[in-house]
């Protein structure tokens, strides 16, 4: 069967032990959850959670029906990548000297990243974009020494004035 | 017992099911897990988890060393407020029109935040930063109808040439 990349988006209850539950529920059916971001939205009592989840279309579509029945959920939903705006933020430490701070600060500047923290041996540098942008701009700062890499995964709504709920 | 709120940074397989295994721990407790975000690092095999969390200080010090008992946890470590680099990612879509949009794009400018999509009835903007300055930037967006919210959770590194682990 088809494997497909889905970002679902999932609406609970700000309470301990949802997000547990739900990662659970997607955990026990063995799915590798590639991605998850969790924060509270505008509303207090309410939380987003983000997952990026690999598996095959069918089982997927099972997962969704079955998270949706849980009292906590209030909404779940598929975004569809060309419709969305998806973001992921990186923090990336790079040992860096004299002699290579200026190379590696003309990298951040192609790839508008924003020059975080520099100190003797190091700089953190750190940029917001698509998965791929990210990728890329790692792969390049490959030629230096990467000390430590943080993103958060992706988190990410529909283009246009709609509500991305019931899409 | 005085209560904390706790960036901790564990580094995990990158394995179908450990994500859960790490979520019910700490959910088994009560912790409120406040933001988590997770993501491979820069070696494929690993996953870097980042939580906050708030509980008392004596419980937490008990949960980190029962996670790092973990064969699947290669290290665990806290991190200090002060000493980091703490960096989350906001997206929020506002209602916006041709009276309104001006005055939404100067808020943008003067928080340096990204406009990532214009559409007849609606604005999305990008901001990243320490929770306080999102926060700050929600409560002004408050005068506007938001439609939409996504934070993905902190991320964090410390600064310095140093190597988070072993802090």
């Amino acid at each position: 069967m088809a494997r497909y990349k889905k970002v679902v988006s999932v609406l609970v209850d700000n309470q301990p032990g949802v997000l547990t539950r739900i990662v659970s529920l997607f955990g026990r059916r063995g799915y590798n959850i590639e991605s998850l971001t969790v924060s509270v939205t505008n509303v207090p009592q309410v939380s987003r959670i983000t997952l990026v989840i690999e598996g095959d279309e069918h089982m997927l579509d099972q997962m969704i029906a079955q998270t949706a029945k849980l009292h906590v959920v209030q909404d779940i939903f598929t975004l569809d990548y060309d419709k969305s705006v998806v973001r992921e933020l990186l923090l990336v430490k790079v040992a860096a000297d004299e002699s290579n701070r200026g190379a590696i600060t003309e990298i951040a500047n192609v790839y508008k990243a924003k020059i975080v923290d520099l100190s003797v041996g190091s700089m953190v540098l750190e940029l917001t974009g698509e998965q791929n942008k990210l990728d890329g701009f790692l792969s390049i700062l490959g030629e230096y020494s990467i000390i430590e890499v943080c993103r958060t995964g992706i988190t990410a709504l529909n283009r246009g004035a709609v509500h991305s709920e019931g899409q």
